[in-house]
């Protein structure tokens, strides 16, 4: 199960070693790369969430959904090379020292797998335009972004 | 062929009327999503160029090549509303006034639309896994993002 869940980390987060040679940019840049990562997928989060409560456009969702699986498929994890664990990019980095702590590999596999699975199903159920499975799906991928962010996150102020 | 181009830059940047209602965020959420959608890219593109002159992984530059399709199918366009001339997301915008005027409305729609088309080029040439091909696309998309730099950015200080 250990192991099973360091394979996915490295997997989902693309912190294989091939990956690791291929990362580029200084901390700030790793760092701002990650910050624009995340806020780019905020934004079509909650065009989502706009189209649940509001009027649904199901080509919106579709772009929407379909943006978020790509960020989550695109290996983010290459952007949390050594020494990206302190320091700025658009601000000073809210990520917990346990992100970086081998102990804690195993739960951020685990974390990383869901948010990525329920990423990937968003996108399939946002083709149906189905919009009810739209909104259990979303649910889903939102306690799978909160999961990560409860161990892994500091509060933002 | 202006009709043309103004139908493309609604359906590139997703300026039809049913986004535009949907268009979610003050003008500082928008200009911040936009430049993070921009910096992703910019990571991504880093990446790709990073592997055609370096060690070439394959699945590197197709999970890089599909993200930054992603984005540019993402209607962006949603993000220039009204009263996102002027004003700061992470910093200033470097949009021009140009972008905003009537009558440079066919000219975005071709930088627009080359663009989408370059980038969706580029991640179905990266599947192939012809790292020459590749460098030949990308020189390409590079070309279709200085176009909309040359008329639509502000030199960046």
């Amino acid at each position: 199960m250990k192991f099973k869940n360091i394979v996915a980390t490295t997997l989902v987060l693309g912190l294989s070693t091939a990956a690791l040679a291929q990362s580029i940019g200084k901390p700030e840049d790793q760092i701002r790369w990650r910050q624009s990562g995340y806020q780019f997928m905020n934004w079509n989060m909650q065009r989502i969430k706009a189209n649940i409560e509001g009027t649904y456009n199901k080509d919106q969702v579709i772009q929407a959904a379909n943006t978020v699986a790509a960020i989550a498929n695109s290996g983010m994890g290459a952007l949390y090379a050594p020494g990206t664990d302190k320091g700025s990019g658009w601000h000073e980095t809210n990520v917990k020292p346990e992100f970086f702590q081998q102990d804690k590999k195993p739960r951020l596999g685990e974390v990383a797998s869901a948010f990525n699975k329920e990423a990937n199903e968003l996108a399939k159920v946002a083709a149906t335009g189905d919009a009810a499975a739209v909104k259990t799906q979303f649910g889903k991928l939102g306690s799978a972004c909160k999961g990560c962010h409860d161990d892994f996150r500091k509060e933002i102020k």
